[in-house]
């Protein structure tokens, strides 16, 4: 039956965007299992269609705003199932269409792949959300300016009252602490796991020599946090040359941070970052 | 009457740009407001739609040049009424378009808001505007090379002709002087004026852990404010990772100020940022 | 007769590029001058079509490449009168077309100005073709990585082979030498005599406070040298945070001199660059 | 009847890629030869034309990443006879489509240049090929971010796992070393042998005051590299500025590249990257 569940995700979206499905050789199968719906399937069981679309979003957006390049994931919890989560099969997130999303059970295993090759470090994704019932959606990266920190030691810390959901700092995974020496690569649960625990509580989590981690209670959230992480990143390597910084108190990260990470803040920026993606499929 | 007044700038908006207004709704309500006008109305009391469409075209402008992102205002003084102020209802710069400009009281409430959000930091415009009757124009921003100025202490002081209204150097706001522990933002009159006061009778003012101001005479000189002050900034921190600065003096930066800031001068950036954008709506 | 010969100029370009004169309602004039020429007119004394095509060119790939941005100009000797110089009237370089080229005398004033606005600076470029008979082409701009050298006494060395033409290192004009405090820019031939002074025989001399000038024996070459001047500025200041750089030495650069601004070596980049304007008009 | 055989590489590319010869005058000419093929020609012999489009991909991409500008080449082994390598004639990457490829033989003479110019570094392709059998792609390029590496003594070191294939650190070709003062550029197989001894068994050497270059065992895996590179050399300058660096160790490196160097790793920004280019001719 989940099988069947997501082959209803994809006819649903062939429904809406047929003409994508020109991309995918698999749209007329699934089509022809969306025109023999089984009437007693529990439909409200679907994830919400817009979670599906903003995902997608997610995907173009972090792409176009130069937070991931060919590597780099987005993944949303499903809102019927929270034992599952919505992330797309192995593609640059750039080219990430609906057709693409995949959804995985609690310990990162695809529920049905579909023949298609699924992301190595979807461990990350799994071991938070088990640890984080709060969180709803995550953004791994390897975010340029974030890099420096994550292996030098200094700490990144709110530059402005955008970035203000950095609180008193991001913490920093060292995968040399449990593991030794590694390929740098979180390609288990046991590494997801130890991730989470650096993660804590928080908001980002830096990885030395690989990248980051933003976490949200909503894709617009985590798209928000992805983004301005990176930018408090520049603007603090740059003040960092200038002198010593004075950085938001945690009282004002807190203060700030209630009033930027508002649904009517975040919302601004990610209409005008859907205008620059346009339609998607 | 303030209402037809307004009603009458979008009437008259929607007579020059009809298709524009397939993306707001509001539209035949206020086109029939315009196809029966007071004949009594004073249509000289009306803000030129010149200025209107200057308007428009430098939110657009401070997008496409990196000074705004989702976050940042322009607005402009009535020409009609000094006590009023022109701004975008709340919307990322990029998107703005003649019918999203609303009008200001000089306490920064909204004449009519026409069920628009409107933006938390139209206080910032309220206050400059009550305090400085030479300003016509004012431009809020996190443009990003600015924002290490206001953290670090060093003085963004003019290194070129270009940004000669920096005169001796912009003055830093600090919120935590009158205010204390707060979200950075300018959310009442009274910060507002507190931010004024230390701006003065400058151009430009920075705010500690969050952004900057600029002010003007008209729009074209604010916008060329705001863009140049970016430019100084990027140039002044390369420069001074090379070594120590010569800066204009004084004495030069009026003497070129008096020239880069000449109508003529400004006229010749405004044309070319004016033909990035093309048409507006 | 000078006043005739740049009317045939402008019909010139207007029979070749007719429609680009919906631009300048001065071209109808222009054209029935042309249609009436006058058959003893020496033709062969008219600047060479491609110059001027080339000369516009110029102008867009300067702007295209970050060398210029509304300010700024480049240059060309006039091929049939060494007295004279092509120059655009006062207008953004990205915008300008064969229309807005115009023609000055060796003091910098225009032939015939057509009722346009000339540049103020146009008193570099007389100077400069006065006191150097080898120079064919000039580029004045405020090129962003230069202004930083300018002022620091940190001295524009050549790092690659691809700015083997800076040599030794380029020379900073001081203005306040000669002049003490002014508005920094060069309006008269006296400033202009001495930045020429300052260039002595070499290829490019930063001006304090300002931008900067490159010179060549043709326009591909200026324009090869404002662009790399600009290049090598950007990656010396990066160079230098690392440590101590290994220039190279003036008989390296000399010898890679050579190579890099041969002909066949400085055709290959300028295609590219041609390319990424497309036609003009 | 290698003559030939080119002829029929361009005959072949014709046949696919017709609009695109509106280029090439040279077609028709081709074409003709096509028209009356050798039946007893060696078809297999012929480079998989895969190799081909391959190659001109390589070419854009490298552009379009920012790690050629209008100098620098990449080059393929022959996949049919190991002792020839392809490559463009003397054109800026981004203007190469498939008509612009030639055959060179081992010493770095072209086979047929057909009338047209050849780089003038080929040797550095010619002596890695004779070097290292291994070695089946390389990229030459000026990569800006690498120029300060190869000047300063900083050895690039890998900062993260997408540039494991660092290793231990990229060595330094000093061309002083050998040849004392030179134009810097590899100009005979004499060079070029010195060159490639500088590389040695590796994956990157930088050229001091010139460049660098990149090998692999396929276009898809230079590609990766050569843009890798750039990435990490721009990633390790800003990280020095805030303080020291926790590189990746050795072993770390060797187990990072054993992941991203996989082919299923290096397809996905292939996928990507050629997607920002379009069909090509």
């Amino acid at each position: 039956m989940s099988k069947f569940k997501l082959a209803m995700i994809v006819a649903l979206c062939a429904a809406v965007v047929v003409p994508a499905f020109t991309r995918t050789p698999q749209a007329p199968a699934s089509s022809s299992a969306a025109s023999a719906p089984d009437p007693k399937l529990p439909d409200s069981k679907l994830p919400d269609p817009k979670l599906v679309e903003d995902l997608v979003y997610a995907n173009r957006i972090l792409s176009d705003q130069g937070v991931v390049d060919a590597f780099g994931q987005v993944s949303a919890r499903d809102d019927k199932d929270p034992n599952r989560f919505l992330l797309a099969r192995s593609v640059a997130p750039a080219l990430v269409t609906k057709a693409d999303i995949l959804e995985f059970d609690r310990n990162g295993e695809p529920i049905d792949a579909r023949g298609r090759a699924v992301y190595l470090e979807r461990f990350i994704h799994a071991a938070i959300y088990r640890a984080r019932p709060d969180v709803k959606a995550i953004v791994h990266s390897h975010s340029p300016a974030v890099i420096p920190f994550g292996v030098t030691g200094t700490i990144l810390r709110p530059i402005y009252h955008m970035s203000a959901f950095l609180g008193a700092g991001a913490p920093v995974f060292e995968i040399r602490n449990g593991a030794g020496m590694t390929n740098m690569l979180i390609t288990d649960n046991k590494l997801g796991d130890a991730l989470a625990k650096s993660l804590g509580g928080g908001t980002v989590v830096l990885m030395r020599g690989h990248g980051s981690v933003a976490v949200g209670d909503s894709i617009l959230q985590v798209v928000h946090r992805a983004i301005y992480t990176e930018v408090n990143a520049r603007l603090q390597a740059e003040a960092a040359r200038l002198g010593p910084i004075n950085f938001l108190t945690p009282e004002e990260a807190a203060k700030a941070d209630a009033q930027t990470d508002s649904k009517a803040s975040i919302s601004r920026p990610w209409e005008l970052w859907k205008s620059r993606i346009g339609k998607i499929e």
